[in-house]
């Protein structure tokens, strides 16, 4: 098919340059091939460049700073926490001995070891309540120039569940239908299992993490929001933590391809991306996980 | 400059087209046309195409499935845990009640309320062991297909956090001097306290959080890893909530322009690139932090 239309498309540029007068195609060939070095040159020396800064803005004593934005993250020129540090306060340490922050983060290693990503939930019900303090956790995450870049959805109501199931599925039955017609080569019931969320559903609650790629302040200025995606990355770490602190379980999911339609059912800005969506409960008592295994730390772990 | 080098590039291409015989110009412009043209419209069949899958191999029981990757992370056909989901064994759910359940989220939020980005240390040392707790604890994190693609290089040798810091602060002059040609106005002050990062060299121990962006299996081939930011993120997430368990601090940075000369200072292989860099130990006495304010909660959650 690709061939056919590249054929047809190649016919169409020879009939353009045989059949029109020779000194037409001369100038039109010129122009576009020096506005095409142009825009190249552009794009080169734009790269070179760094990033253009507008303006400093200040709203609640907050420091923006405006930068049109080249290349990927690494181009932006701003420091993680880039804050105002002028104003200052004492940090309030605790202080501990040696022997108990060992204690601390061998219990804390252990508490962490048990969780697993589990994908059967208990119908027991959870407190909403239990669930603010999880997302409360989760906001004392730090992030790009303090910009808090986040938005939880908690979602209990079972129809907007179901909704979500179904625009999920639908998505992972296409994702499933387009990797067999590329012979992927997998049995059929294996795959039933796959794009099937039944979790989706039976647990109490589901937390859609959105990012902020960018956000607006009190002039209605558009400013982007550094690192957000790492940002939001580790605030759900925190509540990945907190959740299973808290004895409950969850399965880290990325909405493939579905993430707008969830932004609409779920009426967000546009200046929010789903990032990341986790079923939350209890787990069911017959709950099964897959047989894998965590690397050992010698894998994970280089001293200097 | 830009406009000189534009100009000079015109007056080369004007040069070009009018001192060679048009037929030659006739004959060139035609074939980088035609190039273009077909460079554009492969591009834009490729996007419409699946990815393409190439083959399924199995090392160690793992199931790998290689994606060509096209456009950003949300055209990676693979769902966030992709993994072989054929061996299962029964989850250990922990039995808990419900008050003892709210009572351990309303803890664990009152421990990370506490956290602060501290950049200020003591000389006090911290035990290596603690530190591998630590790193074992930010090890128990999910990841996409279970690749686990994250290194922690963890640096306690006085000359290498030199090294490190001198790269870094190297890179931050740069950063801030650029500013300041681009009229950033700030007092020079105020500037000079933020590219200088004594902490770097202060705190007994740097982590640097590597991420893989592809893994070599048995087989030499590479593998792609699925959502490795968000993966070793949430990692981060979960290793500053460790640090912060334990009683010590840490300030989340992304050393900007910095990550290739430091993972070739650590000998680190291509394919892992740096995420963040942590120095971590006990605050130092007299440690202040920016007087800055989480958003409340109803600030980041919906409830539907």
């Amino acid at each position: 098919m690709n061939a056919d239309k590249m054929h047809k498309a190649v016919g169409l540029i020879r009939t353009f340059i045989y059949r029109i007068d020779q000194t037409h195609v001369n100038a039109f060939c010129a122009i576009a091939v020096t506005l095409f070095v142009l825009l190249q040159l552009r794009s080169l020396f734009r790269k070179k460049e760094s990033p253009r800064l507008k303006s400093v803005s200040t709203t609640d004593g907050k420091k923006f700073l405006k930068v049109e934005m080249v290349g990927d993250n690494d181009d932006i020129l701003c420091e993680y926490e880039n804050i105002d540090m002028s104003k200052e306060v004492l940090y309030r340490a605790v202080t501990i001995s040696d022997d108990e922050a060992m204690l601390k983060s061998q219990l804390f290693y252990e508490k962490m070891k048990r969780r697993r990503s589990v994908r059967s939930f208990s119908t027991r019900p959870v407190s909403p309540k239990l669930i603010l303090n999880l997302i409360k956790t989760a906001g004392t995450a730090p992030s790009g120039a303090n910009l808090q870049p986040w938005t939880f959805c908690v979602i209990g109501k079972a129809d907007i569940k179901s909704r979500i199931r179904a625009i999920v599925e639908a998505e992972e039955q296409i994702n499933y239908s387009r990797r067999m017609g590329a012979r992927w080569v997998l049995d059929v019931a294996h795959l039933s299992v796959n794009w099937c969320k039944p979790y989706l559903t039976e647990a109490p609650f589901l937390i859609v993490i959105m990012k902020q790629t960018y956000q607006i302040d009190a002039n209605g200025e558009r400013h982007p929001t550094y690192y957000n995606e790492i940002s939001v990355s580790i605030a759900a770490g925190i509540l990945i933590a907190a959740i299973q602190n808290a004895g409950l379980v969850t399965v880290t999911t990325t909405p493939l391809n579905a993430g707008h339609s969830i932004r609409d059912l779920l009426n967000r800005p546009k200046n929010e991306k789903v990032l990341l969506l986790l079923p939350v409960g209890y787990p069911a008592e017959s709950a099964t996980v897959p047989d894998i295994k965590r690397k050992v730390v010698e894998e994970i772990i280089r001293f200097y």
